[in-house]
């Protein structure tokens, strides 16, 4: 499906383009979980999540003349403005068809970035129909939130750099939505005989379901706080890769998964939305194992406001 | 009083033991500034804060014997976790005299660091009346929270490593509280010809109004959310310095302090304590000016729950 060279294509492509997000550690995370941690803090890439790597490695590998007309990516947030920040640089235009229950930080972001949003009902109608008919309709290229090898080998570039800070890993831990970063992270890893650990909320277990069948299980769209993770089942291309590369997948509540937000906020001084914590909130509740353990935070989207929300009742 | 070598003798006492913090900048800062911005981020600093540095290098520097007997602080909280920290690091033992009010993330911090904490009101009784008592009583050096030429230098340590990632500046800006940390900076930068601007909370306008007096004024202890700059006159030893080399002292409110902080969260993802954010809500209230502008981001000691009291009634 991709290698590791893929991965490699997509690190030149991003060169100077994505950030090189920092690897963090804390004595206080490494005493609590008996290990070496290594955070990567893709918090802290542009658009505030990883999903800018694989958007923009997908984009810069359109021909020129597709890419010239536009493209259309559906997304519940993060690949949106992925989408649309990538999409600007590399002097085209996006149009995006969000949930309208999205975050209003994610709505606002996405159209701040110059993007044509497009609402619908995430309850009632079905994304990919409508995303397959506008791009039909207008012409323009559909960039996938994860079902496509450019944008999985995009997203491989967080291990590879994790790696290359911190490269006597034991353990590899992302969050799992539809599959695409650990995906591409396994690819980096696995061959360098890493283990390789997925999360997903406990509501929202479809990859973890579908590795034990053997098969892609399709649930209901999962109603859990991690609003990155909802993918009612696995992709098509990322399930083949993950059903040979991914050792285990755990799962958090929503309440472990607000407990890490704070921790990372009081201890780390870091702004971690919840599908991204759920790797710290799987750590500390003991269900990853090993000595030298990278975890891969892989945004920051949670407006002030909605942290408060989350935070304040407990 | 000082000069730069004592600031550089402080970073060479610091060197691998305090932590290289990043300069940070946000392209949605600089435009909405309309000024390259560059941001110290002192909230990753050991401890949470800049006042790691000016703790170190003062019981650092302390003869041996003296050293040995340990250390006492009295302090709102940021400087008390620093002198614990500092003092287990060398060997020693710390006493903390902290206010029954003070933010319980800063009191649990300081005890978690090792420390002894004697608690007092901070509305009814003197903290330097009992600091210096208990400092003759136990025979143990007292380590003042910024009135020492060693801390004022061991401060200034956050100019020198700002301006060698940022060589251009033309202004810098800092918190004012006891007025330690700008008084250290503007050690560095006023020689180096930056314009040296310091933000006080409206209601903590002591330096501000010193500084118009010509003379140290004696306020009240304010009430502000920013409970790190709540002393309530500049220090003899800072005021002498400050008198020289700080160009201009601004004031910020409450409302404008919690809007830096929930746009550090939001764009840079970062978390910013009250004390902290008052160089970005200057800025965002149009009150510093300059075209490359440093501004240090003292400390990120807000609990996740204080955070969301904060954020939340808006």
């Amino acid at each position: 499906m991709i290698d590791v060279r893929d991965v490699e294509a997509a690190a030149a492509r991003l060169d100077g383009i994505a950030h090189r997000t920092p690897v963090l550690t804390s004595r206080t995370l490494d005493g609590m979980a008996g290990a070496s941690v290594h955070l990567k803090a893709e918090n802290f890439q542009r658009g505030g999540a990883f999903k800018f790597r694989g958007a923009y490695n997908k984009i810069a590998s359109l021909p020129e003349d597709a890419r010239g007309r536009g493209v259309l990516a559906y997304s519940s947030g993060n690949h949106a403005q992925a989408v649309a920040i990538a999409a600007t640089l590399l002097g085209t235009r996006a149009t995006i068809v969000m949930p309208e229950d999205a975050p209003p930080a994610k709505l606002d972001a996405t159209r701040g970035y110059g993007a044509e949003v497009i609402l619908y009902d995430r309850w009632r109608e079905d994304r990919e129909a409508i995303g397959s008919r506008l791009s039909a309709e207008r012409g323009v290229e559909l960039v996938r939130p994860y079902d496509d090898p450019l944008v999985m080998a995009g997203q491989g570039t967080v291990a590879l750099e994790l790696l290359a800070d911190a490269p006597d890993l034991d353990v590899i831990v992302t969050p799992v939505g539809g599959g695409g970063l650990i995906a591409g992270c396994a690819t980096v890893a696995k061959p360098r005989g890493l283990r390789v650990v997925g999360v997903e909320p406990e509501n929202g277990d479809d990859t973890a379901r579908s590795l034990a069948a053997g098969e892609r299980i399709e649930l209901g769209i999962p109603h859990t706080i991690a609003d990155g993770l909802q993918a009612p089942s696995p992709g098509e291309l990322t399930f083949a890769v993950n059903r040979d590369l991914v050792d285990e997948v755990v799962t958090v509540s929503d309440a472990e998964i607000v407990d890490a937000m704070a921790f990372l906020f009081d201890r780390l001084k870091l702004v971690v939305e919840p599908s991204g914590a759920v790797g710290v909130a799987a750590l500390l509740a003991r269900r990853v194992a090993g000595e030298r353990i990278g975890i891969v935070l892989s945004g920051g989207n949670v407006g002030a406001a909605r942290f408060a929300e989350l935070v304040r009742p407990r």
